[in-house]
């Protein structure tokens, strides 16, 4: 485990390197174009690596809990949380916005040329400046309520509000990167990758037992999920409160997203314990798949909700994003019905 | 054969005398509550009934077409189709509202009380009289874009459009009723109900090959459908189309209605060869429940794009009338998915 937590440690420090060297500092990147562009993907990629680590020694952190000072542990884990959270956004922003854009064109028809291709990264902040709803240079009829253009201008006020949010990821990363709480963070990274802060008891513990128990966390929480529901094809459960009052209409993908985390915290265990991370279980990576799929899915459903309430919007658009809507939310139950499929499948292969 | 025509057509003359006798002449049907209610229910009855002889008898003409007078025939079936087309657009109207208004509340999440219970039966004419987007007696939150208040608004809208369309369509079937082209298609009913017009060759002719020939156009049709993607649950393959530039978006339905109708005509064979309706496929009912249903939420989801497109409606009833388009489209995907499983259940049974 202390040779784990070390390599994790190590591939936090490259990547952090790697950052720094390929100018991901630079808080001129969200206008980076052409030129800079693998300095910008190098940055990105630096960015994904630093979270994975990150994850990965939070992860250890909680289900090896016993074997870890006690005070050091709980002081590590609030801040790896932290930023693998706030690193993250920027490249969630950017996904949801792929996601919706794809998905409004395969709804309008896949031959259709009325409705650009995604452009996320062409777009820049310039593009979320303009004003609501304006709308993007398409050729519209002169009938009213055309619902081609409604698919076009949903895009677009997707494409401007989050974009405007990924910029402020952007800069909230940015800043955090060049925190004295990202040093902090980054010095005892350092420290971890040469010395293993354990309990005196830890050279004796069964790791074994305690990768069982979060296993069995994993288990029991997919036991509470309606996985007999979920395995019916065309139940309309993830839509069902698609036009409820209730603000948060979707409590029930709650349950699905801890899932999601204890499977990815039972993964790690398992990483630990095997060594190589190369031993991946298909039916694991199938099931976190599914679970990840499900997790965009509901978000990006939520902003399309979201892009909905905004003042002044024309009913083609409403439209339109009430039908992008519904088909996000139809992925999620999609999401659901994979993740039945996968993990019913075959046994769970003992650790 | 011969006296399954005679069998239907008799129905069919029963049905007439019901329909007379429990007042569905009256062309104040439409306005009709409480006390009389009886009576339009038997009303309805009656013209389901005239429908199901009318499809029976035109069905028959069509299949064994060589054992009947041609000329007589020919002039038939066209005037049969008119009648059983003529009738059934009421029932029509009344059940894609109803399907759409309970959608509606679906989507709207069970406990709601919010939007109102569909009341189909009790909305009188004076409903389609208000103007477009009024929106119900609904207490509405003072914030902007309340989704909830859409999808009540939206199905107002619905309910006055579809009740519009349904008092023409009871109208339209009235006028029909009591038209000289009527009389002279009961006229030959009545004929047929005695003496059915058989050619010289008909008492010598095997029925089976032309049962089989039907049987034959039903399977060669469903061997063109996609039923290997409609066997893959949510292949989003219904909703691809949905926000299409195309006026009628999805020509991928046809292949589907018109096995409906070749599986309703290999039924009608059956039950000629097998004289009584009582020895049911089950798997030809689940089949032709799967189409039914997949016709219906067809035309509930090209009403709610309809009615999306009616001027000068909130973006909150716009977004409504979207995730409801959406929901129905996926209802059509669904239908494809259950006739997909009905129909590979088991082998074809002879006839």
């Amino acid at each position: 485990m202390a040779s784990y937590l070390r390599a994790q440690a190590t591939e936090f420090l490259r990547a952090l390197r790697l950052h720094r060297e390929t100018g991901g500092g630079s808080p001129a990147r969200a206008d980076t174009r052409g030129g800079a562009a693998s300095g910008a993907e190098g940055a990105v990629d630096a960015v994904r690596a630093l979270r994975r680590s990150a994850r990965r020694i939070s992860g250890s952190l909680h289900t090896f809990r016993p074997l870890l000072d006690p005070a050091w542990s709980e002081e590590m884990r609030p801040e790896l949380a932290w930023l693998s959270g706030t690193l993250g956004l920027e490249h969630a922003c950017e996904a949801r916005l792929r996601r919706l854009l794809l998905a409004l064109q395969r709804l309008s028809g896949s031959g259709s040329t009325v409705f650009p291709a995604p452009s996320v990264n062409s777009t820049a902040v310039a593009g979320a400046a303009r004003s609501a709803d304006s709308g993007p240079p398409v050729q519209a009829g002169p009938e009213r309520g055309n619902l081609t253009v409604g698919a076009a201008k949903a895009g677009a006020l997707l494409e401007r509000q989050l974009t405007l949010a990924r910029t402020r990821a952007h800069s909230t990363a940015l800043q955090a990167l060049g925190s004295a709480r990202f040093h902090a963070v980054a010095d005892r990274v350092a420290v971890l990758a040469s010395e293993v802060p354990l309990t005196p008891a830890a050279a004796t513990t069964d790791l074994r037992p305690l990768a069982a128990a979060a296993e069995e966390r994993l288990t029991n929480a997919i036991a509470t999920l309606p996985l007999l529901t979920a395995g019916h094809p065309y139940n309309a459960e993830a839509l069902i409160h698609g036009l409820s009052p209730d603000p948060s209409p979707h409590p029930q993908d709650g349950p699905w997203h801890q899932v999601r985390l204890l499977l990815r915290l039972h993964r790690y265990a398992r990483e630990v314990l095997h060594g190589d991370a190369d031993r991946v279980d298909v039916r694991l990576l199938a099931a976190g798949q599914a679970l990840n799929r499900h997790r965009d899915a509901s978000e990006a459903a939520a902003a399309a909700a979201q892009a909905a309430r905004t003042p002044r919007i024309a009913p083609a658009t409403a439209y339109a994003l009430g039908v992008l809507h519904a088909d996000q939310r139809l992925e999620v139950e999609a999401a659901r019905f994979a993740f039945q499929q996968s993990w019913l499948k075959q046994p769970v292969s003992a650790p």
